[in-house]
């Protein structure tokens, strides 16, 4: 049987452990083609690179196995390794281990999950990984079971056109993964400020910071799984439409 | 009365026609602040800034109109401008008029709705207009009726939490706006491919390029609708869960 090709790309840049751990769990399941962002792309959402070219440096190619970098986002990586190097589309994308959650709204924020949205609108099976723990030396010695486990089955099960998968693996500390829980995006914000500073000529300039809120009280949410010790899976949409809305403004006295 | 707070963004930069055109537009609305990307964002997605600081510069301050500039993405800009300048909420977010259509899946690349969408995990109402022109020199003319009824509706009736409108406007060239449809994303598809060069250097680079391919059939899709000059209303939710999805998923063979 003709082995799956398998595309692998991240947000945290090439050299990121997630990828690393992520291409090692990978490989037995198939052909392998890895193209990441030569530097981190984290928090790019859905970007793509329309303005400036698009540069790719082989890095590895033996058997099986092919690796890329390239000087794009998440999204460009996933578009010139289809079309570029493939010259055609994977059996399957996988995007990760994301250094982070991206549970509730931050997929929306998320350059790993853009990847694999990407994958969705153009109907090939796309799954996102993500380990909730920020740091660059996160033990990721517990997801190979969970990442081997979804990739087979979507696989050997396919998904639909236009859905994908947003994985969210909690940070265990030395206890166990109780289990997988399928379940639906939480209800959240980041309550966010800027810290204000002055640079050495006396202009103000502003960094991002804030804190995770989450708002909903349910257990059955993807941010209750990973802090509850089991993995989450959400199955997503690229369809963002709120069809329980359109009647509602329907009504309304609109004029062109 | 108090006047309505309006937050102005565009991802087309802030002296593009299309926000220039939208600001004169809203300013009889309320009380308008204008923070919009220093330079174009097009195809920013949701990027975020979060490793670099953000300035902001002021242009203009009159009674009820402030205007600054913002070397951030359009979500960077929101979020700078109820932060930084605001200290709280607008009472609506309009982003555009961008130069070039969001409708279909254009709304996951696209800067302009990026902010909108901002606007909705905020709970703050947020409109993304576009015109389905993408030259510089487009005619927005008959944007402005739509756009005031558009946004009196919305500051009048409100939008329910993680709720907010694409609105895209046919591009008319002298016939008549027929009416407004209130209507779905499309499933469509960007054929995409890249323009393989040589640098001088002899090295390859790669420009992307491509072309929309509409695949959905009916006519009640916003592609349909701005291509047989009607106004495009879509009611866009920040709650990407497959929710159909779940009890599919649950009955898979997976193990953690």
């Amino acid at each position: 049987m003709k082995k799956p090709l398998i595309l692998i790309t991240n947000d945290d840049g090439i050299n990121a452990p997630g990828i690393r751990y992520l291409i090692e769990t990978m490989r037995p399941l198939g052909d392998i083609l890895v193209i990441a962002p030569d530097k981190p792309q984290s928090a790019m959402g859905h970007a793509v690179t329309i303005h400036s070219p698009l540069r790719i440096y082989k890095i590895a190619e033996t058997p099986g196995y092919r690796e890329y970098s390239c000087n794009g986002t998440p999204a460009d990586c996933v578009k010139v390794g289809e079309k570029v190097i493939l010259r055609g589309k994977p059996d399957l994308i996988v995007s990760g281990i994301n250094h982070g959650s991206n549970a509730s709204i931050n997929i929306l924020y998320s350059g790993t999950m853009a990847a694999v949205i990407e994958g969705a609108m153009e109907n090939v099976p796309s799954i996102g990984f993500s380990l909730n723990d920020y740091t660059y030396t996160a033990d990721f010695s517990h997801c190979g079971k969970v990442v081997t486990s979804v990739a087979s089955n979507v696989l050997k099960n396919g998904l639909p056109d236009g859905i994908c998968l947003n994985v969210n693996i909690p940070q265990i500390n030395g206890s166990n993964v109780k289990g997988i829980m399928v379940t639906k995006q939480a209800k959240a914000f980041w309550d966010e400020n800027f810290d204000e500073r002055k640079d050495p000529h006396k202009h103000d300039y502003y960094w991002l910071r804030g804190e995770f809120v989450n708002l909903d009280e349910g257990e059955d949410n993807d941010y209750w799984a990973i802090n509850n010790n089991y993995v989450s899976i959400v199955p997503v949409q690229i369809d963002l439409t709120a069809h329980h809305m359109i009647d509602q403004i329907k009504k309304w006295n609109l004029e062109a």
